[in-house]
């Protein structure tokens, strides 16, 4: 597998259990002036997001990121999450710089509250943090049986649009839940770059190289050799495709579906016009009742997944996945046998929570 | 640039006018038995979409599709859309084996006077024909100072997952569309696997080879080298990425959110639990007014290209495009010059004209 490489090496890994790294993780929200209750929120985010083993996004690489935005300012610890437009359908917010992992789901719930009397349910979201895996909103309306969209157009300026010299958007990632009967939940949640932004970090962290055609050169040229990153300043992103060949327009298309759709649509305007504007999101919830039966909807998921998941695979193959399975198996293994973190995180945890004069995080 | 193998060699080429091409088209489809007014819609979509060379969904390739498929009886030329469920936000809809082109528009408009009243409008319709490009229906919406949205599931089943042996999805291509003020609006329409299908049979015209990793052996191993197809069935189509490393998995979780949004959300089966089930699409209209200044908004979006358009190419770039300048700028360029089709399918017309008793189509 080919992000095996992003792995946590054995060895240099310690496990936490879910419930102690949701107390910790609680407790410096807190510390940082966040109410106990959305702290709770942003802990809850974090921790699934762990143990859906996409590291990216969960405590390891954005917890620090985020204390770092509360302690310059950058992120306000008590926003008022302000309604700039609404209708029974629709509401558009204004985040007030609050972190995104906490508000998005309040977005979400919104939503959802919107698709049970309308069918349809849709919030647009600007000025906020970090949204955190956007798939984690979206999962929200599949508990619902709903279908769930989240879409983030995020702060960073790093994916060169194609034939472009340099970058207007940021790595855009979207997401689509929605639920099944017996099988997993379809849980997709991707950059519409080439990888996402995190990656890099995480790479440099392993210093594992990036493989070709997933970054470009200052000038906006392809790489289509491995990258060893040593500074992060030294690549632009390139978007889904890498190049024109391989369907770069496409993904730089998807980016700007996610621009519209998050930006545009929040009546705010682009991180490429505007620097330090903050994350914009799309938060959508589309009853899935309002379109046919729920019962028959979750049997043909359960028929079309389990067909994906059967399927006989490519020559040197293992398996056939379907979006949202190996996050779900993560999910059932971590909750049984803990997160497993880097222990360098777990040295960050440590020093953070003496600082904090907080109990020290619970380790296995 | 690499489509430029797919243009119609000059010389090979002639001349029709918008008009012309209407004329004849509508007169194909009447004879076909599609009532006027269906006629001339399915006219519209083509024309069209030669009119913005989009030629893979123009009459050069589709028409002659359609032709046969009124023959065979495949297509029902004069359906009932049938509304399976309804709400003042959303519609499912029995296409009742009409063609996807002509009831498309048809499910748009739904879509879009339910955004008008609602804010938001969202209609699925399963067992159709053909949709022809999805982009058309989107612009619908965007033509009404909506943001518009439309995928589909079509009937061949085409496309390998990431990591499987056999095909299970069509090309399940999606669009966007969104209206600006001075700038041309955002058209975005992509398959969602690597290349579009109708893409392999201009390239077998033009005796063109397919590019590395866009297509497969039979065993679903991508092909990492230039491929000149004799005999469509000897490849699977890939997602878009090509490969797992390139991102294939995105690409495949694209059509994945294509069949959830269209086929599963009609209450209808993807074409991988049951062969010739027709075409299930996906049709949705965003009011902006519902959200935020519909002016505010194109001035944005005019800000947002502009600055695209404008941008520092990279070395060896001609200039940065964005999702519907080139559409935009064939279809002012095509109604003053005429549309250009390859002398092989001015002589289909010849041929059909004539065994149909129509005049001849008018070349320029």
């Amino acid at each position: 597998m080919i992000l095996d490489r992003f792995k946590v090496p054995k060895g240099d890994e310690v496990h936490v259990s879910e419930e102690a790294l949701r107390t910790t993780v609680t407790a410096i929200f807190e510390k940082m002036g966040v109410p106990p209750e959305d702290a709770a929120i942003g802990a809850d985010v974090l921790v699934m997001t762990d143990l859906r083993a996409v590291e990216t996004h969960g405590v390891s690489n954005m917890l620090r990121v985020y204390v770092q935005g509360y302690r310059d300012g950058s992120i306000n610890a008590t926003p008022k999450l302000r309604i700039e437009r609404e209708s029974p359908t629709t509401a558009t917010l204004d985040a007030d710089r609050g972190l995104g992992i906490i508000l998005g789901p309040k977005a979400m719930r919104m939503a959802i509250e919107k698709a049970k009397t309308s069918g349809l349910g849709m919030v647009t979201m600007h000025s906020s943090g970090h949204l955190g895996a956007v798939g984690h909103h979206a999962m929200l309306a599949a508990q619902e049986d709903m279908v769930g969209v989240c879409l983030t157009a995020s702060a960073g300026l790093s994916v060169v649009p194609t034939f472009a010299s340099q970058p207007m958007f940021s790595t855009n990632p979207l997401s689509i839940a929605a639920p099944a009967g017996k099988e997993a939940p379809v849980y997709f949640d991707v950059a519409t770059s080439a990888i996402a932004g995190n990656k890099i970090r995480l790479a440099m962290r392993m210093q594992s190289p990036l493989l070709p055609n997933w970054v470009s050169d200052k000038e906006g040229t392809p790489l289509s050799q491995d990258v060893l990153v040593q500074d992060r300043r030294d690549y632009y992103q390139l978007p889904l495709g890498g190049t024109r060949e391989q369907g770069s327009h496409k993904g730089y298309g998807f980016a700007m579906m996610v621009e519209l759709l998050s930006t545009l649509l929040s009546g705010s305007s682009p991180i490429m016009l505007e620097r330090g504007s903050g994350s914009k999101s799309h938060f959508a919830a589309y009853n899935i009742s309002a379109f046919t039966d729920v019962e028959q909807f979750k049997q043909t998921m359960d028929d079309m997944l389990k067909t994906l998941r059967t399927a006989d695979p490519a020559p040197d193959q293992e398996r056939v996945l379907y979006p949202g399975l190996s996050e779900h198996e993560a999910l059932q293994e971590r909750r049984t046998n803990g997160i497993p973190l880097h222990k360098e995180v777990i040295e960050w945890f440590a020093q953070i929570t003496a600082e904090l004069e907080l109990p020290a995080l619970v380790t296995r």
